[in-house]
């Protein structure tokens, strides 16, 4: 996530108005399923990678948290989170990348990273110092593009000579790495990495697996042009892990 | 798997000349992941779901297991197993589906499952089944074929016009169920099911995850043809979860 397309005019201006800018976690496909995850956040410290516009850390606040910190190398978006946020004290953003933070040991109850891992080049050192700043206990909750999603590369569905969707195509799926997708009409860098590295990674930091959730879109949601066919590829995964109480 | 096309004569001559018939263990492209995942047989008792010619369960017995359960709905696949494994008398088989098996429960310390899940259409009961028989603390091990290569039922790359492999393609991800693919000149039919429903179901019935891996060829058999492309699918899935000790 080093180099920032968030910060870039012209995808600011075309990523603020998606409807997940617009409307919030309610705009998101895959909230409902992620929302239903989510731990309890009563007194609980939040530390929110790649937190964006802060929709996350407000909802936390909203629901009882006793702080929440937001990590984000997009200063634009922090102008707005710091904007939705502002009465509540106790949420502190940070301009960094997320593999760059230095927190002390067990500084947080929660930590939650919303489609923004596949940004990271080097996913384990940035787990293992997550784990490392969990208490005891503490949980991560973090939402991926998912493997099918970013193997080939284009994101993009393969179509027919009149433009009806075939199918997704899926390429390359173990070689993991660097993948340029047009995004909002840009080009934008990601990470793919197998489902196998992404659960063995948070495995082998010492967490154990609490739920693996590929979400599908909602009922209500049916209607938006094109929603329908994420019935037909995996688009995310959400994977919730455990810190080990001591 | 009630409909069993390993007896009908055509299906059987071929799948008796695949690699992983004639040469066993060794002859499967996941054998070598699978191997690494494997609890210590020594003194233990093995269920081996759908143990087709019996390879697990000489190799647990050949490791020091206690008894070995072998579980299968062809008689003429067990006929085989039966044979490879006469010299010990703590080896049982069972022709049955696997869905119906009835053991007293606590009777396993492992229960074994290669690349035979996706035959079965209720998974949940069967898992449940599985947790009841294992002892606290046993290890469920299985295979099955990916979810991203039973969504779109085919099962075969997609080509250009020339015959070269473009890619592979997903289709119908979250609808689950029966899916009709060609398998040596065989329809077959399996059932596709999502990784979310795989890993839940397990985490649902009380196991925890120990590894989650999408096997990849090994080096030493990439001369095979076709081997190279595996690199570029996930094929196959393995799990490996712990019933907890009490």
């Amino acid at each position: 996530m080093k180099e920032n397309p968030y910060d870039n005019d012209k995808f600011f201006a075309k990523y603020s108005q998606m409807p997940r800018s617009v409307q919030g976690l309610e705009g998101a496909g895959e909230w409902e399923t992620l929302q239903s995850l989510l731990p309890d956040f009563k007194g609980k410290r939040l530390l929110d990678l790649g937190c964006g516009y802060g929709w996350h850390c407000a909802y936390a606040m909203e629901h009882g948290a006793f702080s929440a910190a937001g990590v984000d190398i997009s200063h634009r978006m922090l102008e707005v989170a710091q904007e939705k946020t502002k009465q509540w004290d106790q949420v502190k953003y940070y301009c960094c990348a997320m593999e760059d933070i230095s927190f002390p040991a067990e500084s947080f109850d929660i930590a939650l990273s919303s489609l923004a891992f596949h940004y990271v080049e080097n996913f384990s050192p940035l787990i293992h110092k997550i784990y490392s700043v969990l208490k005891p206990g503490g949980t991560l909750i973090f939402s991926v593009e998912h493997p099918v999603f970013t193997a080939s590369g284009s994101q993009d569905w393969y179509y027919d000579s009149e433009g009806k969707i075939l199918h997704f195509p899926v390429d390359n799926y173990y070689y993991e790495g660097k993948r340029s997708a047009v995004f909002l009409g840009e080009s934008i860098t990601k990470y793919h990495r197998t489902l196998t590295t992404y659960l063995n990674t948070v495995l082998t930091a010492g967490f154990t697996l609490q739920n693996i959730v590929e979400p599908q879109p909602p009922a209500h949601m049916m209607d938006i042009p094109g929603m329908k066919d994420e019935m037909r590829r995996p688009m995310m995964l959400i994977v919730k892990c455990i810190k080990a109480a001591e």
